[in-house]
């Protein structure tokens, strides 16, 4: 029964029952993390051959004899290009690999637009720009805009991708200048772009011609289970509309090897790789060669990947399915929140429907258990509705996983019932 | 005899004879680079052992347990942050570990203070700002600073230091926001700032408020011989005046262990850092923490540094020796060019006597000796008395390095009866 539907003094005497669970979960003195898509250390332990591969002098050779331990190559070592090119169906001449962050190489990229521009004027020398923010999104990339100052449009997501008639009119201002996108896997949705999406996203037509699309495709290759969701490539659907400058292209392999150790990476237009690259001529000399060498190595080619990933998906699946069978045990029979059920990526999306998410994060806080901040996927920290909780199973064990879950369930329940009575 | 005193004639029947020297090394067809500062490949054998450092899971983890492998961390490792902390004699807390590249952390601080400012207005939104740069430097400091649009004004070097008297005259003008600084075996000179001199820059009154030394202690231990130089610290000398936050240090071991895969580091004062990480924050989750584990292990502390790089100087004394005896023999007698002996560094700087510094790079060039761009130690490229050659000794093999002094010191003595005659 919904609890809606339940009578005043039913929700107190449920209430009650409900806190004595608390209680008895408070001494328990709980320490649960489901903050940040973080992988566990048995993730981390399926990549550990990756650091093997380099330990001998001739193991720091490249395919072409190339010494990877001396400066040189400043786009990236060939044979790691190749890896990316097949992860992101993209052509080597139009990829530039980084060092471990493509966070950094994104921020580095709204730097030089903000300093040399995208075309037209340097964006700081433009007064007013906006980017648009599909929300609920990734606390980071708004962070980037809050630094700058660069004010952020929130636009919902559908559960197939952008909403293409808002943006539509909201780049009708030139002062908008682009917008951040995770297509596949979304942080936190778990919702993957449409082809149709993808199509009317690359037929977009603004009036800041200088604008620029961040094409978060952290998990291109990050399968939970066998039927994954396929994302239509943005290079491909741009060419029929001579867009393909409008959208930049940002992955890594955070979460395929090693999230501090791995290599990042851009796919661009010719005309973008050209800008990208005149600035890092001067930002450096080369990124870690030796850890490109390694991963194009240990994985060889997209196939290696996605073998590798499925070992990722044993881990990854039975902690969603975890979190979803709570879910669907403590809180759909009483209509007390919905939810996603991703087919790939690192979270859970919930929205709560009768009590602050806010409070559910309090309530979490008090009993051990740390959600990501509520608010902190939407802009500003501010989730207008206070609705929004992002879940990221990774990090703890199974056994932490299930009390974690059902805390969070009793939290749900508990503001839900302070709410209504 | 120097040509100078020599006769028409006399020079005439040299040169000819020259010619066929150079005739016949033309039919060498040799090709040698000494162009960049590029550690020979026996030098980085030298540190192959710190790659066997992370290979089994129990490696991954930092002193205080940390999982390397994963997120977190964002001013780098506890027992690297210790290293570089012997290395430059400034406190852990004053430190912050970059990625691969202490260019980049340059570049990316330059870039802080264009939009973000150092205390002052953000530098994009003051007009016509200007940077002192020491001549003849390096060039990928002048780079930055064109890449920019920042005016660079060039105060030659001293023996001992950069001219103060010239200095405090210049920043009596408030656009005037900056200074690049070698401030130990100086790229190319390999001269070393006297106590003296750091004193005195520590003293400095800039008008700007928002004043930045980028202080590049890029060779802080690359001792070559037994007599090696020994640099204030500048954190010190800064101290007596208050002057910290005017000094930004930057260093990395890229010529310790790997070009293309050591750690960087910045040193600075608490402001400098808090705005740094303010920054960093935004910019990326954090850096390589198993490379930076890596070097911990390996090296363990500054003593462990300092016996590794004895064993650079015995590969690097000998080449340095070679080119300077080439001088000795073969230029000094005839006063055709006077150069720096450094007691550490990379580069050996020539000036030219009685010839184009440009011609000797062609004639060099055409003979399959490539050096650094004649002009490249300058603002812009140009060598206003186009007499400075940057030698970079490291790289070439003791053979190749043998035939490069030749035909460097041939090029030199036809250039200079070129323009006698």
């Amino acid at each position: 029964m919904q609890y809606s539907e339940l009578t005043k003094e039913e929700l107190v005497a449920l209430y009650s029952s409900l806190k004595n669970e608390y209680e008895d979960l408070k001494g328990q003195k709980l320490n649960l993390d489901m903050s940040r898509g973080k992988p566990s250390a048995d993730q981390l332990d399926l990549s550990m051959d990756l650091l093997k591969q380099i330990i001998g002098v001739y193991d720091c050779k490249a395919e072409n004899g190339l010494d990877c331990r001396n400066y040189g190559v400043l786009d990236g070592l060939p044979e790691c290009k190749r890896l990316f090119s097949e992860m992101l169906e993209v052509p080597c001449e139009n990829i530039i690999l980084g060092g471990t962050s493509s966070l950094a190489l994104m921020f580095d990229y709204i730097t030089q637009c903000l300093l040399k521009g995208s075309g037209g004027l340097p964006w700081s020398k433009q007064s007013n720009i906006k980017f648009i923010c599909n929300v609920p999104g990734y606390d980071r990339h708004f962070s980037i805009c809050e630094y700058y100052g660069i004010k952020m449009i929130s636009v919902p997501l559908e559960d197939d991708g952008p909403d293409i008639e808002r943006i539509t009119e909201i780049i009708k201002d030139p002062t908008v200048k682009g917008m951040f996108c995770v297509p596949k896997y979304s942080n936190p949705t778990g919702i993957t772009y449409s082809d149709e999406k993808v199509r009317a996203l690359a037929a977009l037509k603004p009036a800041a011609k200088d604008f620029r699309v961040i094409w978060d495709n952290a998990y291109a290759v990050h399968d939970l289970n066998s039927t994954p969701d396929r994302l239509l490539n943005i290079f491909d659907a741009c060419k029929e509309f001579g867009t393909e400058d409008y959208f930049v292209e940002f992955t890594s392999t955070a979460k395929i090897s090693f999230p501090g150790g791995g290599v990042s990476c851009i796919a661009a237009s010719e005309n973008n790789i050209k800008m990208i690259l005149s600035r890092l001529n001067m930002q450096t000399i080369c990124y870690d060669k030796l850890n490109q060498l390694r991963h194009a190595k240990y994985y060889q080619n997209l196939e290696g990947i996605k073998l590798h990933m499925k070992k990722h998906a044993q881990i990854m699946a039975p902690k969603f399915n975890i979190v979803l069978e709570a879910f669907n045990r403590e809180l759909k029979p009483y209509g007390l929140a919905k939810w996603t059920e991703p087919n790939g990526g690192y979270f859970i999306s919930l929205d709560t429907l009768g009590c602050s998410a806010k409070r559910v994060g309090e309530l979490c806080k008090s009993l051990g258990v740390v959600l990501t901040n509520v608010g902190a996927t939407y802009p500003y920290g501010v989730d207008p509705d206070d609705k929004n909780i992002r879940i990221a199973p990774s990090f703890p064990t199974v056994p932490e996983l299930k009390k974690a879950a059902e805390v969070l369930c009793l939290c749900i329940k508990l503001a839900t019932i302070e709410n209504l009575v």
